[in-house]
C-alpha cells in the first residue's frame, strides 16, 4: 500500500510538501546501485520499500536461464484504402512538416505511387527532395550516402515510397543490434535507440508507402545492412524505427507483374507461417533485465498469433487469385492487407528457419533467373528463396506444437478432423507443397534453382550466422554440430519434392 | 510518371539544382487556395500537374454524401505479462523522463499496482508526484484541476494507474471533437490536435496501467468530460491521446471483486459486439477531406474486425470462469487480454446502441445499487448499463448484416449450421440473454434496475444527443422522429426478458 503521505491535495502548500516527500522517496537519478539488482546499498528508505528491495536481492539468480514472462506489441499506424496515397501531403501538413525527404529507388520513382505522393505534397505546398538511390543490398556506406544526401536538406520528415528492397535483408543479422557495442554501430542507431524519447532524440516522422504486397515493412522497425569493416550483415532493429504511418493503397500494387505477385505473396505466406510457429515468447531466454532489451522478434504471443493466422488464411484464399488474374483487384487488395497483417505478426514474433536459410540460398545462387523477372542478372526472388524450404521446415517443426501445425494445415483447407497429431508435419508439409504448385512457375525444390548436393554444406555455413532468427526456431538443437546436422537435413529434403 | 528532372544524384551541384527544382514544384506553404479543393487558382504549374488539378476541379461534388474509402488503425504499444508493472521505472528512464506525474484516484492508490509502480520509479531514481483526485464524472474544471496540479511540477511524462473511471464516459460526446470550433475547447485539446507533431507540440509520453479488465483505455485516445458552460458532455478524442505504452499486468486485476469482474467484463462483451456490428467504414458519410478528420470511431473495418471477434470469443470463454472463481488466474489474465483486444477493436471502429443508451440509463438511475459494489450511493456499473439492452439491440441490428450476427452467435457456441439468416437476430439475442444469466447477479432488464414504462421517454431523450456513437448504429433511421421511435422500442423491449 502506498503511504498516504505521498498522496497530496493540489494546494500550493501541499505541492511544496509533496515535492519534499518526493525527494525523500527518490534516489539521485544516476545512483549506480540501482542499475545492478544484485548490489546492496544503504540508502534511506521507508521500511516497507527497504524490506522489499532486500527481499528481492537476497536470492541471486542466473538470469541467462530465466524465461521471458511478458511480450510487447507495437505496430505503425496503418491507413488502408484505394487512393489513400494522395492524402500524404495533408499528413505532412498535419504533423507540421514543411520539408520532406522522399526515399525511393529509380524504378519505383517511375510508378504512379510516386506521382500521387509528389502531387499530394505539391498540392499542400510542402517542399521536398528525392533520394532515389536506394540499393538492393545496402552497405553501411549506402546508409551514409543517404544521410549525406538528406542532411544538408534538413528535412523535418521522411517519406519512403516502395520498400521491397528492405525485405531481402530482414533476417540477416548476426546478432541483435542492442547487443553490439555502441562503437560498432553507425551514429544513426545511437540516435534512435531509445523508445520514443522525450525532446530532440525522437526520430523524425516517417510515412511509408508500400508498392508490393510482401515485406510488411510499413509496420516494422528493422533495417539491415552490411557492416563492411566487420564483414557482418547487421542491422538497426528497434520499435522506434517503425514508420509513423504506413499508407497501404491497393492502387499501388496493381502494376506488379504476376511473378512479383507470386514471389512477394510467398514472403507473406512464410511470414505468417513462421511467426505462427515460432517458439512461444515465454520459452525465450534470457529474460531481459530491462524492457528496452525485449527484442521485437520475441516469439509467438497471443496478439501476434491473431495477426499471423489471419494473414495465413487470407494468403491461402487470395494469393492464387492475385497471381492468376491481373484484373482481380479484390484479391490484390486482400493480399496487400494480408502483407500488412503478417508484417505486424512477424514484426512482433519473428521468423525462423525459412527466412534463416533464405539468405545463403539467395546469395549463393548458382545462376537461376526467375521467370517473369526482367533483370539482366541471375535472381532468386526473396519470397521464392524463403518458400522453397517451407515444406521441409514445417514437417520438421511440427513436433514442437502439433496443434498449431494442424491449425495451419486447416487454414490451407485440409480437413483435420481425423488427422493424428503425430501426422501434423506430414499433412502441413504436403499442403504447403500443393499450394506452391498452384502458383505457376515455382521451383519444385533447390535443384530447380540449380543447387546440387555438393552445395549443401555451403548453405548450412551461410545459415548458421542467422542466430537472431534461428533462436526462434522450434525443434532446432542448441548444440552447434547437432544444429548443423538438422539444417543440412532440411536443405537436403528441400532439394526436390 | 515523375519527371526525371526531380530525381537527382546526391552531388553538391545537383543538390543545389534540386533545391531550385523543388521550389518550382512547390507552392507557398500557406497558399489558401489549396485549403479548398473547389477553389480555382492560377499558380505557375508544370502542365501535367495543372491538367491534373484542373481535371479534379471540373466536377464539383457534394462531399457530404461521399462515402469513406479508407480506414486508419492506430493503437498504443502494449506490454502484457504478470509482473510487468515493476518495469515501468526503466521505461521512463529509457524514454529519458526524469520527473513523472502519476495520475490515479484515492482507491486505486491503495492497490498493489500503485505500489509496484512507485517502487519501479524509486528503483530507477525517477522523481515523481502523485495526483490522486481523478473523478468519476470529470468536468472541464476537473481537467483544469489536474493541469493546475501537474503544471508547476513540470513533469516530462505521465503515468496513469487505473483507468476504470474514464470508461463510463467514452461514448458521451455530443459531437466529434474535431468539429467543435477551437474556441469552445480547452487549451489542452488545441495542443494535442495534430498527429505526432514535429517538435514541441508532441504530448508528453503517457504510460497507462489498467487495474480492471474492461475499458481498454490503455489503447484508446478518448477522454470525455462535462463542458459545464455549454451543458454538454464532450471530449478530447484523438489518436495522439493514446498512451505511449499500456502495461497490462494480470497481477493487477486479481484484487477485483467478482461483481467487478462481471461488470467490467460486460463492457468488454459490448465493446466487441458493437464494434463487430458497427456500420462498415466505407458506408460512413461524409468522407473527410483531410485524413486528420477521419474519426477514430470510423465503423467496422477488416483490422478492427479481427480484434473484435477475438475479444468476443475470449470473453464468452473466460468471463464466466473469471466471475465464478476468484482463483482462476488464467481466466482473469485472458479477460485482461480480451479487454485490450476489444479496446483496439472499438477504439478503431466505435461502439453504437448499447453504449449510446447506457448514458441515460446510468445517469437517470432510479436508485438501483448493484450487488457487490460497496458504495454508499446508488450505482449501475457501466458494464451493466451497457449490457442490459444488448439482447434487444442485436435482435434489431441483425437485419443490417445477418452473416455477421450469425458469426457472433457462433462465438457464443450456437450451432448456426441450420439457422436461417432471417433468424440471426433472434438467435443472437437469445444467446446474449442466456450468457448474461450465467454471470450471476445480473438484472434481467431495465425493470430490475427500477425503471418503469413511464421512464422510457426520458431515456430516449438522453440517448439522442449521443450522435457520435448513434451514427455508427446499423439499421437505425436517420430521421429524428423515426430514430426516437426505434430507440423507444429497444428500451421497451429491454424492460424485462
Amino acid at each position: 500500500m502506498v503511504s498516504p503521505a505521498i498522496r497530496v491535495a493540489p494546494s500550493a502548500a501541499n505541492r511544496a510538501l509533496n515535492l519534499l516527500r518526493t525527494v525523500q522517496y527518490t534516489h539521485p537519478p544516476n545512483c549506480p546501485c540501482h542499475k545492478n539488482p544484485n548490489h546492496h546499498h544503504n540508502h534511506q528508505q521507508t521500511p516497507s520499500l527497504l524490506n522489499h528491495v532486500k527481499r528481492r536481492m537476497s536470492t541471486p539468480v542466473d538470469r541467462s536461464r530465466e524465461k521471458e514472462y511478458a511480450f510487447e506489441m507495437a505496430a505503425s499506424s496503418i491507413r488502408f484504402g484505394p487512393g489513400a496515397t494522395k492524402e500524404v501531403g495533408m499528413d505532412f501538413t498535419n504533423i507540421g512538416a514543411k520539408r520532406v525527404c522522399i526515399v525511393t529507388d529509380s524504378n519505383v520513382a517511375k510508378l504512379d505511387a510516386m506521382k500521387q505522393a509528389v502531387e499530394g505534397l505539391t498540392r499542400e505546398g510542402i517542399q521536398f527532395t528525392i533520394f532515389d538511390k536506394v540499393r538492393t543490398e545496402p552497405k553501411d556506406s549506402s546508409i551514409k550516402e543517404a544521410i549525406a544526401f538528406a542532411k544538408p536538406y534538413k528535412p523535418d520528415a521522411f517519406l519512403a515510397v516502395g520498400m521491397r528492397r528492405l525485405c531481402n535483408r530482414h533476417c540477416q543479422t548476426n546478432e541483435p543490434i542492442h547487443r553490439l557495442p555502441r562503437s560498432r554501430l553507425p551514429r544513426l542507431r545511437q540516435r534512435t535507440l531509445r523508445q520514443r524519447p522525450a525532446g530532440r532524440q525522437t526520430p523524425p516522422p516517417l510515412v511509408a508507402v508500400p508498392t508490393t504486397a510482401g515485406t510488411g515493412s510499413e509496420t516494422t522497425g528493422t533495417a539491415i545492412f552490411d557492416l563492411v569493416s566487420k564483414k557482418a550483415k547487421t542491422g538497426i532493429a528497434h520499435r522506434n524505427l517503425k514508420p509513423t504511418l504506413g499508407i497501404c493503397d491497393p492502387l499501388n500494387t496493381r502494376t506488379m507483374p504476376s511473378a512479383v505477385h507470386a514471389a512477394s505473396g510467398l514472403d507473406v505466406l512464410c511470414h505468417s507461417l513462421e511467426s505462427w510457429t515460432a517458439i512461444p515468447y515465454n520459452e525465450r531466454t534470457p529474460r531481459p533485465t530491462n524492457p528496452i532489451n525485449r527484442p521485437a522478434y520475441q516469439g509467438a504471443n497471443p496478439i501476434s498469433d491473431i495477426f499471423s493466422l489471419a494473414a495465413l488464411r487470407s494468403t491461402v484464399k487470395y494469393l492464387p487469385r492475385a497471381v492468376r488474374d491481373p484484373e482481380d483487384h479484390e484479391a490484390q487488395s486482400e493480399m496487400l492487407l494480408a502483407a500488412t497483417l503478417a508484417g505486424v505478426g512477424f514484426g512482433n514474433a519473428g521468423v525462423h528457419l525459412c527466412h534463416g536459410m533464405s539468405y545463403p540460398i539467395s546469395s549463393q545462387n548458382p545462376g537461376y533467373k526467375h521467370a517473369g523477372y526482367e533483370v539482366d542478372h541471375p535472381i532468386i526472388p526473396h519470397g521464392v528463396s524463403v518458400a522453397v524450404t517451407a515444406p521441409a521446415v514445417f514437417r520438421f517443426t511440427a513436433a514442437s506444437n502439433p496443434d498449431r501445425h494442424l491449425a495451419a494445415a486447416e487454414a490451407f483447407g485440409v480437413d483435420i478432423s481425423n488427422v493424428k497429431r503425430e501426422s501434423a508435419g506430414e499433412v502441413l508439409g504436403a499442403a504447403i507443397a500443393e499450394f506452391l504448385a498452384t502458383l505457376g512457375d515455382q521451383p519444385r525444390g533447390l535443384k530447380d534453382l540449380g543447387f546440387k548436393a555438393a552445395d549443401l554444406d555451403g548453405l548450412v555455413d551461410g545459415t548458421i550466422p542467422q542466430q537472431r532468427v534461428l533462436m526462434l526456431a522450434p525443434s532446432l538443437s542448441k548444440e552447434l554440430e547437432a544444429e548443423k546436422g538438422e539444417l543440412r537435413k532440411l536443405l537436403e529434403q528441400s532439394l526436390d519434392y
